[in-house]
C-alpha cells in the first residue's frame, strides 16, 4: 500500500460529486485552512508592527515565510490530536520555519495571541474568500435565469400545486422565482461579506491580555499602553491586514459571525434545491417540459444505455439536503459554556467546512444547469391542455359567481369537472350541454373562457416585476 | 371523561414549561393564529374594497364578523383533515358566519383568494405579534444585562476556557457578552419586523389570476383592469390594511420569509441559551458565583428540601436545545417542487409555531433571570485565587520573554506550574526560589506579576465599548 | 374574550392535520400524560404496599384518586415554571386529592420518590399506550398494501430512477416494498414494546436511597432493608403495577429508551413518508397511475374546483419531514451532564410528544391511504409503453453482448436510443433498420425483446418472497 | 503549489481531530470505499461464477485486479460529476484494468449490475469493517469503565441534579451508568453486524432483470432460468462471498440499512459524549475530581503554560455534537421517490461516511480516557462536605416525617437549609439548635444521619448488578 492512502486520499470528493473540483473545494481544503491560518498569524504580526510593538523586520519574515506548502498538513492534523486543536502545532512548526530564516523573527510569532483567534481568523478568511466564488456563481445562475423568465415571460404552462394541475400560468414565472430566491441568497451572503465576518482577536480568553502585555513589553519608548486606546488600534489594524471587520467584543464564546454563515449557507443550499427540484419534476419522463443539458457522457447509467440522467439537479438536491442539517448544528453552537467550549467550539470547524463547500459546489453545479437548461414551450402547452380546460374552472366560477352566486357556481364547476372526468370529455363539452348556463353563458364566451392561455393573470406583470430587482436589493423593498 | 378532554388540554404547556403562560404561548396558540387568519380575510376584503372591486359596506360586515370567538376552533382542527389546510373549512364557517350577518357580503368572502394566501398571510400577522412581544424581553434582557455590566465592570473573575482556570477577567465583561448576543438577536428580529414579513398575495397559484377575473367582474364601471397595475395596488392596499410588507413575488413555493424567521429564531434561543448556560457553570455548588432569584417556592425539589434548583436557566436551555433543529425544518422547506408543495408547506407550521413560543417563552424567562441574576464578587475573587497565581501564567512568560528567550520563558513557566501542583503551593512560592530568576525578575516585581486582578487586560474598556451598541445597531459597525 | 382562550385552544391541531383527532393525539395529550403520571404515582404505592413497606389501604385510596379528571391540567402547566418540571405542582395537587379521602394516605404519596421517576416513567406509560396504537394502525397498512402487492404481484408497470423511464417492473414490486418498510417499522416498535420502554426508579440521585430509607422507617416488623434485596424488589414490584420493563441501572441520566424510541420513530416516519412520497409521484396529473380515495369532500380546494387534491399523503409527508428532526433532538438528549441535567431532560418532554404524535397521525392516515388506494393498471401499462421500449434497452444489451462484445452492444443502443429520440420513432424501428443487427437478433426475436411486460425479471417472485415475512418477523432472517 | 494540493490535501483531519489518525479515518477513506466497492465487484463475479453464470477464469482475473492502489481516486471522484455518482467511472476505468490482464474477462466485470448495487454493497462493506473496529473500541472503553466501577463500588461521591448536589452517590455508580450506555451501544452495534447489513442486489431497478438476462445469456448448458431459484441463489452466493447479509428485497429505496446504521451511530456518539461531558464537569478548576491523562505535550494550551486541557473529552464532545444530526440526514433520506431518487441517495454517501469516522474516533478517543482517567477520592470527599450536611436532608425528612408528619418535617427542613445558608454554618447545628426537635431526634441519631458516606442508598448494590452485564446482553433482561 503506498504513502498516498494515509494522507492523500481520505476524502477526494469521491463520495461528494456536488463539490469534486469545483473551485469552493479547493478553497475549503485543508491546505486552503492552513494559509488561512498562517495568513492569520501574519496579518497579526504586521497588524503589531503597525502599532510599533513588533519589529517591522519580524513582521516582514514572519510575512514570508507563511506559506502553506512549507508544512507538513497531515502531520498537523496528526498531532492536532495532543491538544484538540490543529493551531498550538502550527505555531510550533511555523515558529521554526521562520527560525530558519531569522531567529529573532521567530520570538515574535503569535505575539500575545491564542489558538482561537487564529483559527477563527483563519476561518473567516476561509469563508470570505468561498463567499466571493460563491456569490459570483449565484450571480451567474441568477443572470441566466433572469434570460430564461424574459424570454418565457409569455410561454403558457401550467401551475401545479398538491401534485396536481392547478390553473395556467408561464414559465417565464417560474423562472423569475428561481431567479428571485438565488438573489435572496445573494443578498444575505453580500451582507456577511460586508462587515459580518470579523477578525477574531481576544488572546487567551478575551481579554487580550497577552497583546496588551507584549504591547507593554515591545512598545516603542517603552510608554505604558492604553488598553482601550490599544485594543481599538491593533482591531482596526488587524482588520485592515485581513480584509475583514472589527467586532465589538472578542468572539470566542459570541459566536454570531458563525451562526449567520450557517443561516445563510442553508438558504443558498435551499434556494438551488427549490430549483433542482423543480427541473426534476419537470424532466420527468412523462412531463419533459425541460431537459438538462447533455453533453456527451453526461447522465449515462451503468446498466441503461437509453437514459439522459438529470445528474446536475440530482448533485444540486443532495447538497440541499445536507447542508440545513449541518447548518443546524453551527447554530446550535452558539449554547457554548464559558469563554472557550470544551468541544462545542470544536463541532464547528468541520461543519462550516461541509456547509461552504456543499454550497459552493451546488451553486457551480447550478450556473452550468441554468445555463444550458433545455426548455421545451410546446411540450408545456400540450400538458396544459392535458385536462380538457379544468384548469380554469377556478375562472368560470368567477364569471358566473355573479350571475348564479358563488356557491352555486362552485357546486356546477364540481359536478362538472367530475363529470368531464367520469366521461373523459373536456369541461367545455359538459358545461356546453348544462341546461343551468343556457342564457347565463354564451358559446364564444365559454369558447374564449375555455383557453388555458388566456388565463394567466399577473403573470407577466410579475416577471416584469421580478427581473428589475438587481442582486443585492432586498425583497420587498 | 369530561369533554375539555378532547378538545382543551391537549396541549396546555405541560411538558413545556417554558413557555407555560407566558404572553408569546398565547400570541401563537391556535385561537390566535385563527384570528390572525380571519384579520387575513379581513384585510383582504378591505384592500378590495379601496380598489373599488369589493363593495365597502361588505368588507365592514366581513371585518366586523372575523372574531376567532365565533367559531369552533377545535372543529375547525378536525375538518382540517379533509383538505390537509384549516382554510377550506374556515372559509366554509365564516361565509356562513358572515350570511347571518348579511348573506351579500358573504358573496364576497375569500373573493378570488386561496388557502395559502390566507394561512401564509396569518403566518405573518402571527409571527409580527409574536415578535414584538419577543424583542421587547429581549431589550429588557439587554437593558439588566447592560446594568449588570457596568456594575462589575471591575470586578475580577476568572475566564475559564476548555473547563480550567485561563486567566483573570472581569464578571462585567461576561455580561456584556451576554447583551451583545441578545442585542444580535434583537437586530435580526427587528430586521425582519421592519420589511421582511410580506403579505402573501398569490390566488390559486401565484399568477393572482383569480383576484384579476373577480376584479374584472366586479369592478365599479367595469373597466378592464390592467394585471400590472392591479397588481400593485391590491399589494400595497393588502400591506397597509395588514401592516405586512409588500413581496416582489408570491412566495408560495419561495419561503424566504419563513427561513429567515427560523434562523432569526434559531438565533435567538441560541444566544439565550449561551446566557443559560454560563448561569449554570457559575451556579454550580462549588463554583457558587451567582444565583438565580429565589422567591418563595421557586426552585424547590420533589425530593430534596435544601436545593434551590436553577430553574430558569434551566427552562432557557431546554428551548436553546429544541429551536435549532426545528427551525432546521423550516430551513428545508425552501426546497419544495411545483407552484405549492403536497407536504412541505404543511410541514411548516407547526415548526413555526413551536419556534415563535419557545424563543418567545426563553425571552420572557430570560428577562426575570437578567433582571434578578444574585451576583458574588467575593466568590469569585477566592475562585479566582484558587489555583494561586497559576492564572497570570502567561503574563510571566510575556514578561520573562524578552529576558530569556520566549521558548526558555514558556518551558519554564510550564514546569514550575506543574512544581506548583505536585508541591500543592503557590506559583509566586516555585518563581521566588528559581535559581534562573534570580536578577531577572525582583520580588516586588514578581507580586505585582501575581496578582490576577492586575491582569484583566482590556476587560473594562470592551465593556465599556460593548454598552455603547444600542439595540438595533449592527455588530462591527 | 372567553376562558378557553388560556387554557383550552392553545393547541388543537390546528397547524398539525396529519394528527388532529387521530388516537394518538389523544394518548399523547396532556391529560393523557397526566393520567399516565398518577398511575406511576398510584404503581409505585402499590409496589411499596406489595413489599410492605407502605399500609395497603393508603396504595388503595392513592389508586382510587389517581385520576385526571380531578385535577386542573393548565393549573399544573403553569406552576411548572416555578419548579422546570411538573410533578412538584402534581405531587402537591395530588397530595391533597388524597388528603381530602384519606389524610393518613396522604403520608405516602410519592413515598421516597422523587420527580424524574414519575415523569419518565409516566413518558415510558404514554409511549407505551401510543405504540400500541400506532403498531396496530401499522399492522393495517402492511395488511392493505399486502392485497396490493398480491394483486398486482404482475402487473406490469415501469421502474423510474433519477426522475426518468429506467426499465419495466410491477405495481406489486412497489407495493411489496412499502409493505417491507412498514414491517421494517412495526418490528422496531414493538422489539420496544418487548422490554425496551422500562420503568424510572432511582430516587433523588439514581440511589434508590428514599425509598430505602422510607422502606427502613416504614418496614412492617421494622426489620432492617437490604439495599440490594430491596432494590430488585422494589423494580420488579413497579415494573409488574405498571407493565413495563425492569431497567439494571436507573436511567435519569443514561437516555437510552428515549433515544431507542426516537430512533424507531423516525423510522416510521420515514418508512411511512416513502410510501406517500411514491403515491404522490404516481398520482400526478401527468402520471396517474394511482389516485387517492376521495369520499365527498376529500381534498377540495379553496380555490379550485376541479382538484382532489391526495391530502392523505400531503399529511404524512407533512409528518415524515418532521419527525427525524424532532427525534435527533432527543438522540442528542444522550448528552446530559450529571445525575440530571438542568436543560437537557427538559428539552426531551415535548419532542418526545411531538414524535409519538406525529406518527401515530401519519400512521393512522396511512391506514386510510392503503386501505383505498385507487390503481389503474391501464395507465400503468400506457406510461410504460411511452418511451417506446427503450426501457429495455439494457435487455437487448444483454442479449448482444455475447454476440457482438458488450461495449459495441452498449454504444450501438446507446445511438439507437438517441436516434429514436431524435427522430421520434419507436426503439424498435431504428433497430430493425441497423445493419449490424442483420443476422444477428431476427424479427421475432427482437420482437420478443421489446415487449416491457416480457422484462420483468424476478419481480413476481419477490412479491411472493416478501409477502411471507411476517410483521415482527426481522428482514434479512 | 504542488500537484497534492488538488488530490491530496483536501481533508487530512486538520478541521477534525477527533478522527484523525485514528483507524476509523483510514477505514472510511476514499480509497478504502473504492476498495470497498472493487471488492463488491469482484463478490458479484465470483457469486455468479459459483452459479455458473460467469467463467471461473474470468472471476479470477476480476478479483485479482480489484485492487484501490491500481487505481487513480481523485480521477474518478472528478468524473463522478458526469454521472452523479462514482461507479460509472468506476466500471470503466476497473474494465480497462481488467482488460489488460485479460480482454475476455473485462467483459464480466459489472454484469448484469447497476452503480446502485456497487455503491451501496461497498458502502456496507465499509460499515462492516469501521463497526468492527468501532466495537472492539467500545468495549476496550467499556471494560476500563468496568474496572472503574469496580474499584470505586464504594467511594462516596457526591450526585449532582440541575447543577447543585443533590444526594450522597459513589464514583462507582457513575462509571457503572457509563459503561452501561456503551454497551448499549454495543449491543446496537452488533446487531448490526448479525444481520443488519445486507448486500446490494436489485439490478438497475430492483428487479434483478439485468442479472437474470445475463444468466440466462451465459449459462452453463444453456438451460432456462428460474427467476426466483436464481435469485435465492445469487443472493446467497453474494452474501458468502461478502460477508453480508442477505436481504428480503432489494432496498434501492428501501433504507432501513443505512437509518438503522444512523441510529446505531448517533446513540454512539451520544453515549460517548454523556462520558465526556461528565468528564468535563468534574475535571473543573473547582471540581477537580477527576483529570485526564496527561502525558507530555497533551493538552498544551497556545497562550496558557499552566494548562492540561482535557483534549480526550473536548474531541468527543465535538464528535457527540455533529454525529446525530448526520443521523437525521440519513434517516430523511428514508423518505426515497421511486425506484432509485434523485438526489436523496447521493445525499447519504458523505453523511454515512462522516457518522462513521467521527464515531469511530470519538470510541478510539475514549479508550484512552477510560484507560487512564485519573481519579481523586479525596477530592471526591471533600466535595461531598462542602454544603454541611444538606445533601442528606432527604434523609432526614424521612426519618422525621413518621414522627411529625412529611409536610412539617419537610418545612422544618428546608428552612433548617435556608438558615445554615444565611448562618454560613452546618445544617447539623442548625438541627441540634431546634427546638421542636428535641426528644425528636437524638444528638447520636443525627450525627449518624448526617454522614454523607452513611447515605449512598443501592450504589453498591447496583455496581453490583451493573457490572455483571456483558456486552450485548439487552438491558432491562
Amino acid at each position: 500500500m503506498n504513502d498516498r492512502y494515509e494522507e492523500g486520499e481520505l476524502d477526494t470528493g469521491l463520495l461528494s460529486p456536488v463539490r469534486a473540483g469545483t473551485p469552493a473545494e479547493t478553497a475549503t481544503g485543508d491546505r486552503a485552512w492552513l494559509q488561512a491560518m498562517l495568513d492569520a498569524e501574519a496579518g497579526l504580526a504586521r497588524a503589531q508592527a503597525r502599532l510599533g510593538t513588533l519589529p517591522a523586520k519580524a513582521a516582514e519574515v514572519i510575512s514570508e515565510r507563511a506559506r502553506a506548502e512549507l508544512l507538513d498538513v497531515r502531520a498537523l492534523s496528526l498531532a492536532a490530536r495532543e491538544t484538540a486543536n490543529p493551531v498550538v502545532g502550527l505555531v510550533r512548526a511555523f515558529t521554526a520555519l521562520v527560525a530558519e530564516a531569522d531567529p529573532g523573527a521567530a520570538e515574535y510569532v503569535h505575539r500575545g495571541s491564542t489558538s482561537q483567534d487564529v483559527l477563527d481568523t483563519g476561518s473567516m478568511l476561509v469563508a470570505a474568500r468561498t463567499l466571493r466564488l460563491l456569490t459570483a456563481d449565484l450571480r451567474r445562475t441568477a443572470d441566466a435565469l433572469g434570460w430564461l423568465a424574459v424570454e418565457h415571460r409569455d410561454t403558457p404552462a401550467v401551475a401545479r400545486t398538491l401534485a396536481l394541475h392547478a390553473v395556467p400560468s408561464t414559465f417565464g414565472l417560474k423562472a423569475a422565482g428561481w431567479r428571485h430566491l438565488v438573489l435572496d441568497s445573494v443578498e444575505r451572503l453580500e451582507r456577511l461579506l460586508d462587515g459580518g465576518l470579523p477578525v477574531s482577536l481576544g488572546g487567551a480568553a478575551g481579554t487580550l491580555a497577552g497583546y496588551l502585555e507584549y504591547a507593554g513589553v515591545d512598545a516603542e519608548g517603552g510608554a505604558p499602553v492604553d488598553p482601550g486606546d490599544y485594543l481599538d488600534r491593533l482591531s482596526a489594524a488587524y482588520a485592515a491586514e485581513t480584509g475583514l471587520a472589527v467586532p465589538v467584543l472578542p468572539w470566542h464564546a459570541l459566536r454570531t459571525p458563525v451562526a449567520d454563515l450557517a443561516a445563510a449557507l442553508a438558504h443558498t443550499a435551499g434556494a438551488l434545491g427549490k430549483f433542482a427540484a423543480d427541473v426534476q419534476v419537470l424532466a420527468r419522463t412523462e412531463i419533459a417540459e425541460v431537459a438538462e443539458p447533455a453533453p456527451a457522457g453526461r447522465g449515462v447509467s451503468s446498466a441503461m444505455p437509453h437514459k439522459r440522467n438529470p445528474v446536475l439537479s440530482t448533485m444540486i438536491r443532495s447538497a440541499a439536503l445536507q447542508v440545513p442539517l449541518l447548518a443546524a448544528g453551527l447554530t446550535q453552537c452558539l449554547v457554548s459554556e464559558d469563554e472557550r467550549s470544551a468541544g462545542v467550539w470544536h463541532a464547528e470547524w468541520q461543519l462550516l467546512r461541509d456547509c461552504l463547500r456543499l454550497a459552493g459546489g451546488a451553486a457551480h453545479t447550478a450556473v452550468e444547469l441554468a445555463e444550458n437548461l433545455v426548455v421545451d414551450p410546446a411540450r408545456m402547452r400540450s400538458n396544459l391542455d392535458l385536462t380538457g380546460s379544468q384548469v380554469v374552472s377556478e375562472r368560470i366560477v368567477a364569471v358566473l359567481a355573479p350571475r348564479l352566486g358563488k356557491a352555486v357556481a362552485r357546486t356546477l364547476l364540481t359536478d362538472a369537472a367530475t363529470a368531464a372526468d367520469r366521461e373523459a370529455v373536456s369541461l367545455g363539452e359538459i358545461l356546453a350541454a348544462l341546461p343551468q348556463l343556457q342564457g347565463v353563458l354564451g358559446q364564444d364566451e365559454l369558447a374564449d373562457l375555455l383557453d388555458p392561455a388566456r388565463y394567466t393573470g399577473a403573470a407577466g406583470a410579475l416577471v416584469d416585476r421580478a427581473v428589475l430587482r438587481a442582486p443585492g436589493e432586498r425583497s420587498g423593498e
